[in-house]
This record gives C-alpha cells, structure tokens and sequence, in this order.
C-alpha cells in the first residue's frame, strides 16, 4: 500500500455509529480498503471467464421460502403496503436459479457481488453483519463431472493465496457421502437433516458434545451415533478416499460410492491444479443450506494455538459453497434440472482481518485520488482559481481548490499534506502577468515557473508513474 | 465501442423477465454497459476530489419520515419481525445528511453510487423503476457563496457532454426567489409548497392548465395566479438576473433579493467555467422535495420536435440538485446547520437511452474479459489442458477452457469466436512432445509454435494494447 497521510476526515468517521443495529455505514477509509478487497475477489472471476449479472435486493417472497432450512427465519419481510408481498434476498444463489429459469438458461458463468440481508443476531466483532456483502462465483450447465467443482476451489485458492491472510484449508466433503454414512449407521432417513446439523458442530466442540446433542436432542441411538463417529472424524487426502472406497459396509451404498467416486476425481484435478495440500477431505463438513446435493467445501484459515504453538486453530471460515444440482429445478414450472456449482466468498469476515491488521500497522489509505490543488498565494484571486481548475477538469486531471474566495497559502499547502495531493499549481498576480504557472511538488517542495500552454502536458509527464 | 459478438447467453438475457414489479434483473450484457455508464459518472466524481461513502439501504424508520414531503408515501416499509422499525432508503441525501450529523463530520467532498428503492408507479420504459441506481455528488460545509453550488453544475455539464447524450439544457433557479416570488404575488405562507408542486408542472402543461389547478385545486386567487404568472414564465440569463434585482416589488423583498444576488454569482463562476449556453434561469423550476433550502436545477435532454423542426422539445430530466442547508440540522441533537449542495445523475433514464441507442447501432459488447481458450485437438488430454490453465491463470492471464472431457476442436474455436477471445492456447500430443503450445489468433486464424516456458510471456506481448 502506499504511505499517504489519510485525510483527516476519513479518519475522523472511521468510527461511525450504526444507523440500524447490525448495519454499519463505511467511511472514506472504510470503502478505500473494501474497493481494494472486492477488486481482488472480481479480478479473480474476471480471470476465470466469468460474466456480471444483477437481480433485485427485493424478490418476491414465495421465491425465497423453502430454500433455506433453519435459514428461512432470518428472511427481512416487507410490509404488505399493497402489491406482491416481498422480501429482502438471503443469499445471491437463489436469485441465480430463479433467474437461469426465468430466462431459461442451461448453461452460464457468472459472477455477482452484492449486499444480502439476514435477521440474524450480529455478531459484529467477527464481521457478522445483517446487510453484507456476497461475492459469488457460479458455473451453471450440465458438463462433464468435477471440472467446474474443481475450477471452484482452484478459485478459493487464488484468491485467499492473493490476499496473504495467513495459512489456509480448504476443507471438501460431499452431500451423497455424508448421506451413504448416515444410511450404514442406521440413521432413519427422516433424521439426516437434524443429524447434519450436529456433525457440522465437529469444528467447535469435541466428539463426546457432538455425540451427546445426536442421542440426546436429536433422538439418535447410542449405536448409531458412535458407528457415525468412526466416519465423521476422519479426515485426509487420495490415501483416505481410497481407504473408504475399500469400506465393506460404505463401498455398499450407491449413494456415497458415486460421491466417493467423485471425490478421487476431484483430488485427481487439483492435484494438476497443484493446491491439493491446502484441501482436506473432511467428513464432518456438512454445511447448513439445503439445496446443496453433491460436493460441498468451506475454507477456514488458521492461526497459531496461543496455548500450544505447535498447533494450528481454525479462526473462522472465509469462502464456502458447493454443488446445487436441484435449486433451479424448483423454480422452472416443468422442473427442469440445470446443474449447478459455486463459491461464495466470504468478504466481510476477511474485511475486518485486514481492517485490523491495517490499524495494526498505521498505514493509511488515500480516499481521494486528486493530482492538483489549484491555489492562489494573494487575495482577489478566485476567479483565476475557476478558470485554471475548469480548464484542468476539462483536460480530464483530477483537481480540487478550497471552497473560499481568499484562502491562506500556507492553509492551501497543508491540504495537499493532509489528503496526499501530490501537485499543486499555483496562479499569483506574478504568474498570471508572466502567462506561467508555478507548479510545485508538495513531497520535495520544489517550484517551477511552466508557460500556461505547456501546464497541461508537463502535469500529465510529473503523473506518470 | 468494440465490435466483438455478444455472448449468445447475454443476447439469450436481455429480454430478462421482472423478478417483481418495477424491478429488473440485468443481463451480462446490461452489466456491461451499466458498469461502463457508471464508471464514467464515478471517474467525474473523482475528478472533482470525492471519497466515497457507503450507509446500509436499511435505515431506522424515525430517519426518514418527515424529511420527503409528498415522497414519503413511496417509502418501502420492513415488517416488523421485532427489533427496530426499518424502511429501505428513498435517496442517497438523507442517509448522507444522517451520517454527517452522527459522526458529527462539518466539511466533507463525498460521492456514492447505490440502489434507492421507492413504491412508486413503474414506468420502466421511460427508465422509472422501484429499485433504481442513484449516483450523487454533494460537498457540504461553510463556505464562501456559490463556489460549491458552481461545481456541482459543472460536474453535470461535464458527465452530459462526456456521455454524448445529444444537447440538453441546465434549468437553475433558487428556493428563495422563488417564495419571494409567492410572498409578492400575495400567496399565504400556508399555500406556498401546493404552489410550489403546481409551478413545477410548466415544463409538461400550458401556462393556462397550470393557472387553473392553482386557482382550482389550490385555492389561489386568480390575481395571485395571475402575477405569479409573470413570473414563472420568465427565463433567461445575466440579463433576466438584472431586470429582477430592478423589479420594483420583488426587489423589496429580503429572500428573493438574496437569491437573486447569489445567482448573479452563480451566473458569474459558471462564466469562468464556459458553461453559461447550457444553463437557463428558469424561474418555473421548483423540484419536489421539501429539504432544498436555495440553489435548485435540473438537466434535461432537448429533442428536435416532430411537427415542429425547428422547436428543440423537453425530453426528460436526467440530473437534479440543488442546496439544503437545514438537513443534518434535523439529525443533530443540537440542531447544528451543516450547508450542504448536491447533485445526483438520473443514470436509469441515461442507461434507457444508451440502452436503446446500443440497440438500433446493432453494436454488441463484450460480457466477459477472456484473453486466451485453453483448446486441445484430439481426446484424452484433459490433463494437459488442466495444467496448462492453471499455469495462466497463475500468471494472472484471463484463461477459460471447455467443461467437456472430449470438447470437439471446432467447438472450442467457435466458443472464441462468439464470445470474443482474441486468442487460443492449444496442445495436442505433438505439442507436447515438442514441448511447445500451438498460439493461434482467432481473427487472423494464425498459428505458430511457441516454446512453453515462452509462452506466458508472448500471450502478454501479443495483449498489449
């Protein structure tokens, strides 16, 4: 980053209240470093042959109930003034479906970065916020298996390698495997979901809590929940795959043989990809939504134990999403299937790390971008002020002037300080006699007198980098 | 604009259906050129030396109520789900304003670009829709008159001409003449925002329907109506300014006389700036909204008349501002004044007009950035194909490839051609047993060898502009 003093402003709103509890407003500041971060996540789609489309904040709401599981609660409903009974999205994926079905489209990559609402309990220490911002990836189309999930993660990989957060895994699982273990456990079919929910916890708490909540709230039996726990705290690469390929009671489940399958597949891809150390077969990953039907991954990063330094800690996720084969089924009236698989990317979580480690390090973003100040060292200026800053605008140079009609030089100067200015063209009574214009370099101070026809040439030759 | 074909699936989406009333998706393609629209309108912004901000679209209720005048009806409102009332926002302005008296900022240059929503009657092919951009520029603090209020109408000059959107005129006029203008005319107080709504219809209706509704539905005496007919019909420039500041009664009042000496000013800035032909003091200029404190306008795109070639005919307003210097007093608990001036670009009404204009010239853009198609010619080298990608997309080159294990050569080439990537990588057996990768133009339909650790660097040789 560059080593600009911010502008006094930005620093004085970096502390902006919330309008609305889990909402927050951005300061200059703020939305420097955000617009740096999105940049990042949308040049890595971009690089990936993907195309921008954009949906409402409101759909209706008949659209949104029913995708989301436990989620559907948090939905923020319109009142009924009247019309269609709306609703605020939840996430960008069911928009996408709905729209590849409207416009019956079979086949698409786009990308889509956009604020989604959620009635949720904010945490906004760890960049939970009820208004945030989704950064999502999706290929849609029926092709050849593997190839679009593994493009999904090769993204993840990109873009948290790009952004330097730190260590990272990525951990993968799939629908049809955790379904198959679920089914040779002697789980009934009505109890995957609840028991889906539980295993997912086996990244916060210990097996014997996981394992107590599946007997005890989830009504699975003692049995059943420990033949679950020789699976779900496995985890590991090809070598692990294999092994489970080989399971005599999991090799005998269609369901988990064709995910299992898939993943050797997979791993196969991404190891010609080379990001295969960073991904981790983990059969506890189960994540929350519904409509996923296939392969599904989280990436976490990870941080030194401060009690055991040897030991890596997961410290949050950052990126999530997986295969959602039936999601636009549901909203085509003929049903019609288009596969589907994406990544969302999780940017308010990441936001926060890097505001942090910002403050952390005392840099700070410039929130404008102004080349010139156009100042005037004596009174009776202002008009010579107007005709020179128009006649910058007009030559496309970011310019600014102070807003009153007899500003102290010094006043001027110490603006192009506070806010990084790295010119300013100076116009006295001498200057405007002479047809000149004293340019002067705001870093070395350095004053130059340049014949007003050449200005425009010699500010455009100072800026280039 | 470039000739490239349009991506069969953004053709296949333009048509999009509407997810709700008066809201819309947006094609690959409408993303397109909305980013190209926008990006425009910000880098004009940025020229004028504004940060960006950013507030939630969810605001508390209590904030917007009161602050719209016959607006506030159009506001969209939250269930209550518990928790605090919420309402989306229906301008970019009174969020600003909030934002200001709450993190108690007394001099700020910001821009922001977001989404206002409003129940309003969608009439969507004159670009009038419930979920709309809005893109505003405003600076806010003590300043000396006028030099803040003439940098906003020069910034809509500049984006205007910058767009190409044919000739168009800036209407200004002034709050306070305007109610000097009632008070002369012998309106009571009580009648003067009734008139005010009826005034602003001139540019739509004869001066007689007008008279009618304010002796009518308003209530006015004729004569009132009469005088105040005088003087709304007029407008004009410097000149119109001195005959007012002469006339006998409007001279005697205090408001109007403060206007009028400020639009003097204001007249003698946009001089300095080369910009007094497009801008009309427009006496029949009063804008909706309650919070404008003095300075008003409003651009408007001029059209030659059907039957009348000669006559140039209003064919809708496309930018609007003006002064509201008692708004963030309304969120300060202490009631603090902040001046502030404003303006916002109508950019659904510029992107219509593009829209259509894009249309009839036949011209497609371009959806997607891919710079190279990683291609292979006979079967069984989808690894190939994988690890070569990988390596582009490693050294940042935008690369796609076909989601196909076998995909036919000619398809390859034809996905190029239809979405408009200049270039294709291809490697068949004998590119890799010579160690090479085939580069071949798409255009041009040239090949040649080129070494593979050579390669990335010629694929960036070949991109440069």
């Amino acid at each position: 980053g560059d080593g600009y003093r911010v502008f006094p402003r930005a620093l004085a709103v970096t502390a902006a209240l919330c309008p609305g509890q889990g909402t927050r407003d951005h300061s200059p500041a703020q939305v420097a470093l955000r617009d740096r971060l999105l940049s990042a996540v949308v040049s890595c789609f971009k690089r990936h042959g993907a195309a921008a489309i954009d949906t409402p904040a409101l759909e209706l709401r008949e659209m949104l109930v029913g995708k989301y599981g436990e989620g559907s609660k948090l939905i923020y409903e319109l009142q009924d003034q009247g019309g269609e009974l709306l609703a605020l999205r939840y996430d960008l994926t069911v928009p996408f479906a709905r729209y590849l079905a409207m416009n019956k489209i079979t086949n698409m990559k786009r990308y889509h970065v956009a604020k989604v609402y959620r009635r949720d309990n904010p945490a906004t220490t760890r960049g939970r916020y009820r208004e945030f911002y989704q950064c999502d990836f999706d290929i849609a189309g029926q092709f050849d298996p593997m190839i679009p999930d593994a493009e999904c993660l090769k993204i993840v990989h990109e873009i948290l390698s790009d952004l330097q957060l730190g260590d990272f895994v990525i951990k993968v699982n799939d629908r049809r495997i955790l379904n198959g273990v679920f089914v040779v456990c002697g789980v009934p079919e009505s109890k995957f979901i609840p028991a889906c929910s539980t295993v997912d916890k086996l990244d916060k708490m210990p097996w014997e809590e996981v394992r107590s909540e599946m007997v005890g709230e989830k009504g699975l039996s003692p049995e059943a929940a420990d033949r679950i726990g020789e699976y779900v705290q496995l985890h590991g690469g090809l070598d692990l795959i294999e092994r489970l390929l080989q399971d005599p009671k999991l090799s005998q489940n269609k369901l988990a043989k064709e995910g299992l399958g898939d993943m050797k597949l997979l791993f196969e891809y991404l190891t010609l990809f080379g990001i295969t150390e960073k991904i981790s077969f983990d059969l506890s990953l189960a994540r929350g939504l519904d409509y996923y039907t296939g392969v599904i991954f989280e990436a976490v990063l990870l941080q030194q134990d401060n009690e055991h330094k040897e030991e890596l800690v997961n410290v949050g996720s950052v990126a999530g999403g997986g295969r959602y084969d039936g999601l636009v089924g549901m909203f085509d009236p003929k049903g019609r299937k288009v596969p589907c698989v994406g990544v969302s990317i999780g940017i308010e979580r990441i936001f926060s790390i890097l505001e942090q480690r910002l403050e952390a390090s005392g840099e700070k973003l410039r929130t404008t971008e102004t080349q010139v100040l156009v100042a005037t060292p004596q009174k009776h200026l202002l008009a010579a002020r107007l005709k020179l800053i128009s006649e910058l605008w007009d030559a496309g140079i970011k310019a600014e002037m102070l807003y009153k009609k007899d500003p102290k030089l010094l006043k001027q100067l110490q603006y192009c300080e506070d806010t990084g200015i790295p010119l300013a063209a100076i116009v006295g009574e001498q200057e405007l006699a002479d047809g000149v214009v004293k340019l002067r370099d705001v870093a070395t101070r350095q004053e130059v007198d340049v014949p007003r026809e050449k200005l425009i040439d010699e500010i455009r030759r100072r800026l280039e980098p």
